[in-house]
């Protein structure tokens, strides 16, 4: 970490900041240039927030060199993190395919949806059972009622079930039940919910935030791995922006940028990064081709009559032609879906 | 709410869109123009998501009419909504000053802090003992014990006390000592912990998330107001943009939206929307002519030593002249301070 | 388009809303329902900005439902437009590949890189010689000198070449010499320009602005097509959002937008909208993999000497192997390079 | 400017970075610490844009210390610009009131709406008569005609006129007719226009993009500058976000930030930056209580029938409120209007 102070930063101005640095048990490097003085603190400086110098006076900015995370980084692991989850592996050569319907709804919506998309290629099954809604008047979720039915669903297709979580009250119920948490982009920096998570050691999906920056997101994960829980799988999912043409905007370049700065797989979510059907697929194939370990697709027997996220949820079918693309991206990126069932047709021009 | 079908939408499209409308207990209203035909639904369309409509074949667009909330707003309830609190009220003629340190730190750091500020003009107290904290390696608050040290200065003071809350499993605790609750921006759409607040009769400090819009805001007060909860404030701390020269960009905009469309006050935050102490007073004065009920501050005696937020926190003195400014404008607006002390200095040109 | 009025306009306001309506040409379908009156003005309502209604008494908003852009419209012109350009067309089963360097700088690095960005499999060449620097004290480009140097590289090459136009004054000499204008994104809404470019019959590679809607963009276009200059090619190069850890977001989301919207050819620009090399082939592979009808690519034989954009500049051999990986995708998509050269060799996992 | 090495990084490649700040005619700092290699650059640095190391190999980042631009920043000319304009000046004790429609649209209207806001207290009149309009459908402005009337107009009123510039074609058009250019938000970073700008002595009013850093507004000023014009006015007009309640968001920081770093005078333009007539004097309020220089605004008799913006625009009756409401905001500040006529009425609480 670097302090730069200004130009007419007296020497006792310098002294506080030095004597900062050491009483955090970190070392000094000073350095007085004409144009300015330039202190340096130097050790395990990840773990100490910027504005504990920003605020000293005399001080101009401050200048992280290392990452203000350690666990998540790169650095620390340089191998990709592969994380097993029933029959596959996130991380590794397998693309993981992700898919279910936004809200469990009821027995057979979610039965019948399972059984399709296991066939259509999924590698696991998701489902909302507490629903995170802006409006109070909303749908909120079947609950444990909706657990039991994923268990079941599970239990027919052998789909392991990724579920949303928001609340750390939740978690030894949902524990008893889940095979990954899904931490939604509204509690991305819940810092209870991933602390009490980071006890466990159940897999976990964490969401980027509407506005959280890729920094953000991977102090997010840190909290979780701090605990102790390393299966920590990452989630581009649209960020906020001003182009209201599609729900959110798909920061497609997180995806090279996370597999960077990080060994945390990468999954992307096209149904919530770009709000409607019609264009799912063509961001699916994009994000395998820009690296993505996963995909994770709203998928509903009947969108129409789906209580939550219809507009931008798959049909069985939409859905079993978006896993045959995403199939033939991933041959050419010298990976393979999880697990797929249907045979290569040969893909034509005019995909939306 | 209104449904525009596409051009080329089926008589069966369209029916399936009225039988969607009856089956949600609204009434309909038919008219088929020459380039759309244009379905609206009347009656309690507020509790009714959009997306119920959006996912349905041979839909456009689906356009509220109405807000799609109730309680928090003017229609419903057209006087402004006076919020009582300790000694004075919030809403009405009198702006409250909310002031007080990021983290409470100490004993003598909280009570210092809460004499200087009461002196000052404050009418209330602010501190933080569970710290949202985006790194898991910062400081995260002195908990409960934090609380007894806010009592503490609570009874010395008179001054009525208010502390964010991160998650309803901290409810029961802090009912016994706060005055208001905070919501913090990050926990805005935490909808468990607003629904739990919604639960009890303290008042609670609603904060807009980062990139939360205004209608958002306000339908994360109906979650409140729905559960029974009516003494609620909204907050504006500043949204995210891209402009970097300041920590957020302080939407001035929201204060007049706000108190148009809702009953609810409205209290600025310019400690959080700018990030800089040079700028706060500036941004106090522009808030309170711009029409907000209350502004909260962050003070601390040592700004260099604050463990979170130094580079934003006035010094005692500086916050004095602050309130002295505000005091001011708000005289101009019609309007007094919940309660000053000093006396009416007259202003000089070049305040920051 | 349809104008909503306020639950209490006055008979007298919606007679003024029809009159209005009827003054412009349009045809008047009034619907009065129980909430809310809905005054519909049918016609040629691409050409009314509905600023014309917004201000009126008694109107709480107004909807388009038909774009206000016609002749950039899928719905005008159903079919692909494919824009020949030299020995091959941008928009048909063929992916462009312009590369070149930001800013030509002399004739060694211009003519080296046209040699060499051809080897590679580049269908044409982009160089700068007016540069819009945010810095007056930054190069601002050879000019003419540049243009001969340029026409030179395509003499050597066959390559077409592509370049940036700031103003109306520089058309005349431009026309000698360009293939392609290109708009840049600061330019996107220099109305006169467009105009200018407009009554040419030059084909135009218009990028989106910074913070230009994608319905922006098409109305920028309009402003071309409207002038009889069919020839008019889009360009995502990334918007600006609050994410830093790249130079700008690429809105991917824009391409499967954009194809639906437009019947316009859509090329990506990945060196802008990521702003580092490291990131420009993961971008352009997810660019063709999401439908894009090409790319374009700075390229400089020596990354660290260029005098502007070095850092999202790739080298010859990596923008070869960045070829190579998009020919692959592009012929999953069931189309192909418009010009190739090197042997497909097999791709391996582990791209940046 | 500091070059920060990779933790990696080789002798030859600091060397190589050192050379280059050598060829630059600056002077070198070197500072090798144990975590990082840091290379100061000293002398005229903010000449030097970034991207000239940027692309180096071995560079981590690139910092600088000291702004990118010289003639516009505080540091270079610490006094308060005070730019005189006709019979007061902007800039100092005076708070500058441009008032007048968007649109010239005939002499009844410009002639009739330069007396009302003059008797209501406006310092100058602003009128467009070229109008960068997203829509090339929608009213472009009367051109020389509406020059013409604008000159009578002043000559009635004695008021300065204040006009839209969109072209260096027409510079020597306005010469002719206006006192102040305006350089409208999308033409800020129209580098050949504010090049011919410069070299004018006319003084101009350098309005902030929609999506532009305080930063990059500030560099545009300096290409004005740096011809030789210091007659520079800069306006903040509201930037674009994610929140959709208001046309843009008011970035009412931007006024303290940018009174901090340079001497220009800083002018809010209400109109745009909220884009609804009701908010205006909300807005007008808060920005001078935050220290703006003055304020721009949109006034037509009728706003009903304007041909553009009429939903920001005030009548004139509301307008001499605002302005009465602007003078006691004014006079708490130490500063008074430029030019008032009314006398000063008590306000009352209440205003939108």
């Amino acid at each position: 970490m670097m302090i730069i102070m200004k130009a007419g930063a007296t020497p006792q101005e310098v002294e506080a900041v030095i004597a900062q640095i050491k009483s955090m048990g970190l070392a000094v490097h000073l350095s007085q240039g004409v144009e300015a003085t330039i202190i340096g603190a130097i050790g395990e400086t990840h773990a100490i927030p910027i504005e504990r110098f920003e605020g000293l006076d005399g001080v101009e900015l401050v200048q992280r060199i290392t990452q203000p995370y350690k666990l998540a980084s790169r650095q620390f692991h340089p191998e990709d993190s592969v994380i097993p989850l029933s029959n596959f592996a996130v991380g590794g050569n397998e693309i993981a395919i992700i898919a279910g319907p936004c809200s469990v709804e009821s027995r057979s919506q979610i039965i019948e949806t399972a059984i399709a998309v296991k066939e259509a290629g999924a590698s696991a099954l998701r489902g909302g059972v507490f629903k995170p809604r802006t409006s109070p008047y909303a749908f909120q979720g079947l609950g444990e009622e909706g657990l039991e039915l994923l268990a079941e669903a599970r239990e027919k297709t052998g789909l392991p079930i990724v579920v949303e979580i928001m609340s750390q009250v939740q978690l030894d119920l949902m524990l008893k039940y889940v095979d990954v948490f899904q931490v939604g982009a509204r509690n991305m920096q819940n810092f209870n919910l991933l602390r009490a998570i980071g006890e466990t050691r159940t897999a976990v999906l964490l969401k980027r935030g509407l506005s959280a920056t890729i920094e953000e997101l991977l102090m997010s994960a840190e909290y979780i791995l701090a605990g102790g829980n390393t299966r920590v799988m990452l989630c581009e999912r649209g960020i906020r922006t001003f182009e209201t043409s599609t729900r959110n905007t798909t920061d497609i370049n997180a995806i090279p940028v996370l597999k960077n700065l990080t060994h945390l797989p990468v999954i992307l979510d096209p149904s919530h990064s770009t709000g409607h059907a019609d264009y799912v697929a063509a961001i699916a194939r994009a994000g395998i081709a820009a690296g993505a370990d996963g995909l994770i697709i709203e998928v509903h027997p009947d969108p129409a009559k789906a209580v939550s996220d219809g507009k931008q949820s798959l049909r069985p079918e939409k859905f079993a032609q978006m896993v045959h693309q995403a199939g033939q991206i991933a041959q050419i990126m010298g990976r393979r879906l999880a697990s797929t069932q249907g045979s290569a047709q040969p893909l034509k021009q005019g995909w939306a």
